[in-house]
């Protein structure tokens, strides 16, 4: 999507052979573009989070193991560059997905071959995940556009998201954001409700600086807003993403998703789940019984980063020296307040993902 | 409640004639006693923010008229205070009863005994407030103990509480924190879970330092969290504040409340709602379309302040600078959402308030 006016992926390639990506810890404060020149760099960018969300991780990884190859196409660099990227955040499973890849596209090639065919398949995997989050926005764009025919064709339809579900989560597009960049580009008037979505505030943070540069209308709330709009009918539908959905249709997303469904339910509000294929899980069915929630750690709530009035960024602490603090990853939306999930190939009904 | 083993009021008299209060903009990370010796500093301590909560806030503007007939007992001098503390904080109601109250025990007496009259009055207000607040900790204790004992006497108690509904807001003791301070004092184990409460954070500031000296167990969460917590048996009740309480048990209060409201319905968690007699308001049936919410400003939610490494307070902004940002401060649980009220005389089914 676009930065200043410009289109931007937040993964590239750069003419000196170098991948490129955005720094997003020092997002929305400020933009600094960072040239990986080698796996290492690569990898220390995911494991210090730099780069982050699932599928971009994986991309990030795929073009990591392709400057690895593209240096030294020998087994013994392969298995030490493939052991280093995959240790930088042990549970993403996107991340060992795209260099298991990756390597299985060596197969069958003499070491001169592997620079070559390990670019190619990294791009095939960020092209392939632009492609996917392009699919779940034209899914989801006649929802807000029958929403905003409904309204009369004026108002703009106003929609709530938490967390971020953008286009710095994925390679272009995003999930919970895609439908909402199609409809914006398509000329259908959007309006986004952006829970801040503490503790790592990626939606004040994120999700805030990705509309605005592309320059989609929105608000920043608290994540305690968000009911009281509701009721006073000023949203008109709840688009999130999921990081794990199971086979009768839960959902784990950022904590606080959950109580975001309630208020939709329980005000009549539609709730959207931005389902990519890569993130159903169907060897589970149970996502309240059967999902482990993440515990991080606690300074991520007790400390908050942000721009200090001489323009650095300074961290402080929010809460008494004494106080301890729990901070849960994620939490499970139940199947029954989901209304649908927007997939790459059409909107789902929960009872009919599998 | 107790600092550091000490029991202490939220507003108190000095041995000089003066008044003292804590300075709660600069809690939780430092506690500064500040004296105001005039009806001036009385009124821009209520208009700073210094001293905050609508019992609070009419008990110290009652002692600022005290100081103020103190000095000068005249009718001209009488007008001009009340005029000045009542534009402090122009919605709060409380401060407008303290200082009628106040004006009125001084009928019938000459100058020379208004200041005594006054101080008196100011005295009463102070320590009816602290009792009213004792009240509902005794009226809300039985609902804890009974809990202990269900879990079998040994295991904490766990409650979830919004906001700071405690002794910094009122005189003493507080109103969601009363039956808390109670049980703990009682012997009972209790643990809160202790929402930060965004954007202006009274939870992780206050709420959590006053449990913190007092020597409650507890735990400060994100906002975003009770519905995880509530969906895996964390919880065993929760206990919020209440600003306004309309005749069908409708209760306004700090944004975000009622989303707790619905996750503890959604899992059966009893759901109390803290109520002074101040804040009933038998006028009103609806709350959701009779309560007008009122909107702070957008800095609270773009900036925060907290401690920086170097142990000054630092403001930071959280938000890229183009993103405007919504600050609903309160939001209505509909009187369907609530479990009982926990008021001076006992425990009542919303049903049974009017």
């Amino acid at each position: 999507m676009k930065i200043d006016g410009v289109h931007t992926r937040s993964v590239w390639k750069n003419e000196d052979g170098s991948v490129g990506i955005i720094d997003q810890r020092l997002l929305p404060h400020e933009l600094r573009r960072v040239s990986l020149a080698d796996v290492d760099a690569a990898a220390e960018a995911i494991s210090s989070m730099q780069t982050r969300g699932a599928p971009l991780i994986g991309a990030v990884a795929a073009y990591g193991l392709a400057l690895a190859l593209f240096e030294e196409p020998t087994e013994a660099r392969l298995e030490e560059a493939y052991d280093k990227l995959l240790r930088t955040r042990p549970t993403a499973v996107n991340l060992k997905w795209a260099l298991d890849r990756v390597k299985a596209s060596l197969q069958g090639l003499c070491g001169e071959g592997w620079g070559r065919a390990a670019w190619a398949e990294a791009d095939a995997i960020a092209d392939e995940d632009a492609a996917a989050c392009a699919a779940i926005g034209e899914a989801g764009l006649p929802l807000i556009r029958a929403r905003f025919e409904a309204k009369g064709g004026e108002e703009p339809v106003q929609i709530l998201t938490h967390c971020n579900a953008g286009w710095l989560a994925t390679v272009d597009w995003g999930t919970a954001l895609a439908p909402i960049y199609k409809a914006h580009d398509a000329g259908v008037a959007v309006h986004v409700w952006v829970d801040e979505t503490r503790p790592r505030n990626q939606g004040a943070a994120l999700t805030a600086w990705e509309l605005s540069q592309h320059g989609v209308p929105h608000t920043v709330i608290p994540d305690n807003a968000g009911g009281h709009l509701m009721q006073h009918g000023m949203v008109d539908l709840c688009i999130v993403g999921t990081d794990r959905t199971t086979r009768r249709g839960d959902a784990a997303n950022k904590i606080g998703t959950y109580l975001k469904a309630l208020a939709a339910m329980d005000n009549g509000v539609p709730f959207y789940v931005a389902l990519p294929k890569s993130t159903l899980d169907l060897s589970i069915e149970d996502g309240l019984k059967q999902i482990r929630i993440e515990q991080r750690l606690a300074r991520e709530v007790t400390h908050i980063q942000g721009l200090a009035e001489d323009g650095s960024l300074q961290t402080v602490q929010l809460t008494p020296k004494g106080s301890p603090a729990a901070n849960f990853g994620f939490d499970v939306t139940p199947a029954r307040l989901i209304t649908g999930f927007i997939c790459e190939d059409g909107v789902k009904r929960p009872d009919a993902l599998a």
